[in-house]
């Protein structure tokens, strides 16, 4: 297996870091993570903190995909470790909103049926992804959003599903990042950006993607980005790939990003890492972010035109990284 | 100008009925309209209420084009028209949540900048379409939802947004239509549809698109369907085509219907009748419902596979089109 990484310097001096894969034969699983694209931060603290909880999902991934688990469970326990960690912009770490709440998204799709689930401003709900996978296999819809979704979740009474104070999600580190960002309003949109999101292959051939976010911080009360927009910040089908975005969200939506790779894959015969190298790279409709994905072959693709992107990926040949930062 | 009508039976015998308008040279305006795909009606009175309200609705929109008005302009008034109608499933005529209560969804693309505005979840705010145009316009959001998006309308005061008790939405004719949904479940998916939507292409080049619709009826209280998802139920772009998607939302949204019919023509140079076609008689991945849309150069593309679908379509070569039902 060979991993090719270059670096493509462009002349609005954006920087798309590439990591993919280029397999002889398809692996008998992979799974690749992000845990938001953005700012690099220098805190070595933080930095090797967020290292051990992406190592510690990655993990669990493979186990799971080790043992023949689904694409599906793989995904959502990763997902799940990520937002109960506050080190991510998703569930316990969710970014607050300029009113000082959390409102959470999330989705999911399984690539073999294009069976999809997802929930917006969610404000009581420990684990948004797995909420979404239950959209997805309890009601007729796709997307559940705010009250509905928080009454939805707790009519269930799911094991999987923990209604928590909404004061679960207000850590500290996120009500001095919105007074800060409420002081000057001065961050930049790689500042402001965080999102984690799994995308995997199972050893049944099954690809999954998801995403789950605290959006925006300092958002306007109600406003839903791309991650728990199929088509924009999750996508997953069997044939092509499955992709998760983070980033600034309205870019992915209005380019229909996540589904794009998989169009330009079925389309064009792109190779994965062509399609979200030229997504990423073009100057007509800039989309600002990362991108993650794995194409029906295994090939893993990582990348990203911001400054930093944390992000892990591992498959059965025996690739293992693990990298915040640039 | 050449009227292509055909019908396409297939094995699940799914009808597809295609009204082509394929064009010699580019028209200087087109316009496209559906008041939702679903149960052709026999009453004979409401069918020829629906004509006049989307003759009229057609006349504003031609109207707005003839004098070189931007066909974003054309879209909302167009869609203003329709959701100020109680004939269709949108605005004032919106079908009620299990809860009884109106939740109305819009959206809307300017193809000339892929710019787009959504809303979803919406009980106080006369014509969602406009306030999603508000929230392309003045936000650097797409989607907002819910109370967030009542919120948004309400400090807007802005002349197009009316807020209204939603008791304005609560006409007999849809209270009784959920009374029945609740007591008997046993409508069809067809019966259960609804949506308005517009394509326009100006005479600058540019082409708009929106919908809006009041969703499912009887569904649970938060479920956002397509109309809201540029992308799934709204996508335009002024290289490729503009779309707008009625049926059953779910379908749409794991589908990415309305950028697909964009990416079809663009990746694989596809005409839109034959992308829309090929999207609507697909057996593997099926979508239920109707597409309408306009290309670049002015071709005018209606098609569903439901019994009905109420349509309108006018162009600068003298086209011009009304018709309910089959």
């Amino acid at each position: 297996m060979k991993l090719i990484q270059c670096l493509l310097v462009f002349t609005l001096s954006i920087c798309t870091t590439a990591h993919g894969v280029a397999s002889e034969s398809i692996p008998d699983f992979a799974i690749v993570i992000h845990g938001g694209a953005g700012s690099a931060s220098t805190d070595s603290e933080l930095i090797s903190a967020r290292e051990q909880a992406l190592s510690a999902a990655l993990d669990k991934g493979v186990e799971i995909l080790k043992q023949g688990g689904s694409s599906l469970d793989a995904v959502e326990q990763v997902i799940r470790l990520l937002e109960d960690s506050p080190l991510f912009n998703a569930g316990r770490g969710g970014v607050l909103t300029a009113k000082g709440h959390n409102e959470l998204d999330a989705s999911i799709m399984d690539g073999k049926t294009r069976s999809c689930g997802a929930v917006g401003g969610v404000t009581i709900v420990k684990n948004p992804i797995s909420l979404a996978r239950l959209v997805m296999t309890e009601t007729r819809h796709v997307l559940l959003v705010d009250h509905g979704a928080d009454q939805f979740a707790k009519t269930l009474k799911h094991p999987k599903i923990e209604i928590v104070d909404p004061s679960y999600f207000k850590i500290p580190a996120q009500v001095k990042r919105l007074e800060r960002v409420r002081e000057k309003e001065r961050l930049s949109d790689a500042e402001k950006m965080g999102t984690v999101g799994c995308v995997a292959l199972d050893v049944h051939g099954n690809i999954s993607a998801g995403t789950s976010t605290g959006g925006l911080v300092n958002k306007k009360h109600g406003r839903i980005g791309d991650s728990p927009i199929v088509g924009a910040g999750t996508y997953a089908d069997n044939k092509t790939c499955g992709v998760s975005c983070t980033g600034v969200g309205e870019d992915f939506i209005r380019n229909s990003v996540a589904y794009d790779v998989s169009a330009r894959i079925n389309y064009m015969k792109q190779k994965i890492d062509k399609a979200v190298s030229e997504i990423l790279n073009r100057e007509d409709h800039p989309v600002r972010g990362g991108i993650i994905g794995i194409d029906h072959r295994g090939n893993i693709t990582i990348q990203f035109n911001t400054v930093g992107m944390s992000r892990a990926a591992a498959d059965s040949s025996g690739l293992r990284l693990v990298k915040i930062g640039k």
